[in-house]
């Protein structure tokens, strides 16, 4: 059953995540009154940012993806600028929305591994070769493009990452290690055959990656959940600065150098670049004719 | 066992929440390698913000919590927001960003109510009366102050707000409804003998404030996870704006009344204001004698 | 004249602010035409918010507030959150983003003062009383409530606060010193009146609040340029962040002291916790029977 | 004179905009008491942005660029945005951080063309070729390969876009008209020789990259630039919603086409999905062994 919607010319706005009426909310076509305390919240994510629910194996892959990462210290620069600005603006809603802001270009890495997977599966497709015999060819053509396979490598696991080896593990077990997965993995494979590169391990991002495509999502969506797996954290620090912290963090002067000077002649500086004496004719002309 | 930290002088910064060592990562005390796969995101949720693993009922009623909300369509203004933003820069951390500081005074219902009930139940027990007539009393003392009791009705709803009395039964049926809780309930009962008032109900955010409470949240917290619960909605919608939405997105003139004259004589009105001859006297005397 | 708005039913926006046609921008009236190269940016900025051209005083004022902080270097905490923030996501949009919602609660003085001035004045103009009756009384009533006075005080400057004096000055001149300041003032000299407190100085806050007032603008607007007069700070450092900084900033391990422990039994403490065996009945039972 | 920090290691941190001592701020070398009332808010910001104090044809020029745009109604998503989040967190400091998050891939225009104009000049510098001949080459080859410059054209002017006409004058009589400007205008010219091309302007959004290039700041630092140009629009708007908007914005449902469906059966589909009855196999085991 369709609500009407009065739309003889064509509405603005479109929306199929859910609809509110004056009695129910409905959530992917559902009462939300029949979810609650019938769902998990990770089988709810899915059937929001999917619209269907999930296999009990879909949820699993995915608990087990947003329990990836969950923290990781002060050692990401989203956790440390939430932290700075409820230091000034204590509010858990901007400390999370601060967390959340700084996700880009040096830390998108399951968005752009997820992308590069698709574009190489979707090579292999209208490759017509054997997917050994692609891969092959194509590490060889990214190596002399001086291209790098992203999700590759870790700074101190040879051969195994035992996160993503863990994760990997559950995928399978669910049936949920797509083509597009297997066309990755015989990309590192083909990787491995490199002289001096047999030790180089997939990385729990490339898995994390490569499981959240076999789930079905794009690769913003993964971004998206990446983000969310690491808000339980925030909200943690953030709590912890709001209780504990210091209001006003600043950086502490000696871990900084300085280097601007102390000693400019500003009045002198200001002439030279051709500024009149004080008054009408300076800087501050826009106090107009009484100076 | 305690890692090293040097500390000579007390460190600028301080977390209990986890940490990273070159080989591994520490979350509230655990390998993150013995979780993965072995606890829902809601149990790691619980774990990282409370720091002690949850019970199966906590877990429970904390998936009953995360599940309260999910998503309002375009009736929420982060919703909104977040889908302007990224159709100028589209970005799925941008638009979980946008959301969530579109959170504060007029829509921390969660937050206030547990305040509320915090210093109420406190009250309760410095009053030393049995608890049925402290809260007649400090129903009666808030009419007169004419303070209102936060959580309690709904546009709808009357007697019952279903999706409350749920959240109630599942924190119940746990032992997870507190003595905080109970004293919250005693208030609503004393407000409900009120003239007119006997049909108003506890609402989903009341109850929803009583539960978190009960897990041993902080109202800050509380706050925290009911914007957690609204982000896989958000993800949805900016995955939605993405794919399917507008580049640019504005408000169509024709829903805007623009009361703004076009009419207004710029130099006449500067002149009018005191600002000499176009030149040195002018508005623009910061572009000095040349002039 | 006014252009035409098709409002059979209310409009749900409505803004005087300016208005955009096929072939022109209109801003609070004027042409947009007509302003460029004709108004200093500080001009524009008193026009759009209060809605009128300056005078040549109102302009020069408003130059010195907005030449009053500037920058604050790495002591400033929504500047540091800008360059974490960037060092993650390289993006001059966000870093001023993530500077701009780190004033609240800790940072906003002048709004704090702004409302101070305005609900004091607001007393004395009811009193009926001199003035200087008034500020001795209020101030008497103030100490026995333990209220403070927001905008006095520093922590180098004794009697004079140098900046401050300055702002003061540049407004007097220009006529700009409002009755509410004045107010303000035999505040601040009743005060120091006070044993111990005769050193006790108006600091650059508390003149800066004086004078956005009489300039007519609310506390909020207030806050809104002096948060604008921090931004090209910001620009400045997000770009030197963006050309010489470091990706993925974190704060350096010996900087933090670490409490979280590294030995917790994850399997231990979840059957503790009372979770059943790994599987159906464990917490990953959201994987259902099929485990 | 440079005063002493403690780096026996290299600094963490490093910065040349500011230094802050007990008693004074050091804004690019200057005390910042110096400044007061001494310097246009515009000139300020060339100080910071650029490091020296502008000459009073760059202050003019500056000012130009930062009254090129003010304001667009409610036709820029970060305008509408900034009002949305306002309405439910009422806060001038986060509406302004909204509209700044609003600038990207969608927006970024002058940023865009500022990289352009410089690779081309570059481009040119390196070819040896006199610059009419380079032009026409480069225009060529950038048809072949279906690229566009950016900066060009407008809906409405032919021939000539007012505003920006009236931009480049400015920095024209100011010698602020770079060689790097006039390649682009090669490139226009060469453009404009193509067949149906003659009408086409270099719009205000090309001219503004042009200046900003010519004033020596960098594409980034330009963005930076022009939204602060918006930004006195930001608080008028934020303002006008905080004093007479509505609490709690939404997008009113007759401007909306929900496609979401009312009438999912979540048991039947959960059950088809593949979790079992109700309890511990469901997906809620979360509850364990209990239920």
């Amino acid at each position: 059953m369709q609500l009407q919607t009065t739309d003889e010319k064509p509405a603005y706005w479109k929306s199929a995540v859910s609809r509110v009426t004056d009695e129910k909310v409905y959530v992917r076509g559902y009462d939300l009154e029949d979810l609650i305390g019938e769902i998990s919240f990770t089988a709810a994510t899915f059937l929001l940012i999917r619209g269907r629910v999930p296999s009990p194996e879909e949820a699993r892959a995915l608990d087990a993806v947003l329990s990836g990462v969950l923290d990781y210290a002060l050692e990401k620069p989203g956790t440390v600028a939430a932290r700075y600005v409820v230091s000034a603006n204590p509010s858990m809603a901007i400390g999370m929305s601060a967390a959340c802001m700084a996700v880009g270009k040096h830390t998108l890495a399951t968005e752009d591994t997820g992308r590069f997977i698709l574009a190489a599966h979707q090579e292999y497709l209208e490759s017509g070769l054997p997917l050994k015999e692609f891969a092959g060819g194509k590490v060889d053509r990214m190596r002399q493009a001086k291209e790098r396979i992203p999700g590759l490598g870790h700074p101190v696991f040879k051969k195994v990452d035992p996160r993503g080896a863990l994760l990997r593990q559950i995928a399978v077990e669910g049936g949920l290690w797509s083509e597009a997965a297997e066309t990755y993995e015989a990309l590192h494979h083909a990787f491995t055959q490199l002289p001096g590169k047999a030790d180089i391990p997939i990385n729990d991002v490339g898995v994390m990656a490569a499981v959240m495509l076999s789930l079905g999502f794009s690769p913003e969506e993964g971004t998206g959940i990446a983000i969310l797996s690491t808000l339980p954290g925030v909200i943690a620090h953030v709590s912890e600065e709001l209780t504990g912290g210091k209001p006003i963090r600043v950086v502490p002067r000696e871990g900084v150098k300085y280097t601007a000077n102390t000693d400019g002649d500003f009045a002198a500086d200001m002439a030279r670049a051709g500024w009149g004496d004080k008054g009408s004719e300076g800087p501050m002309g826009s106090s107009g004719s009484e100076l």
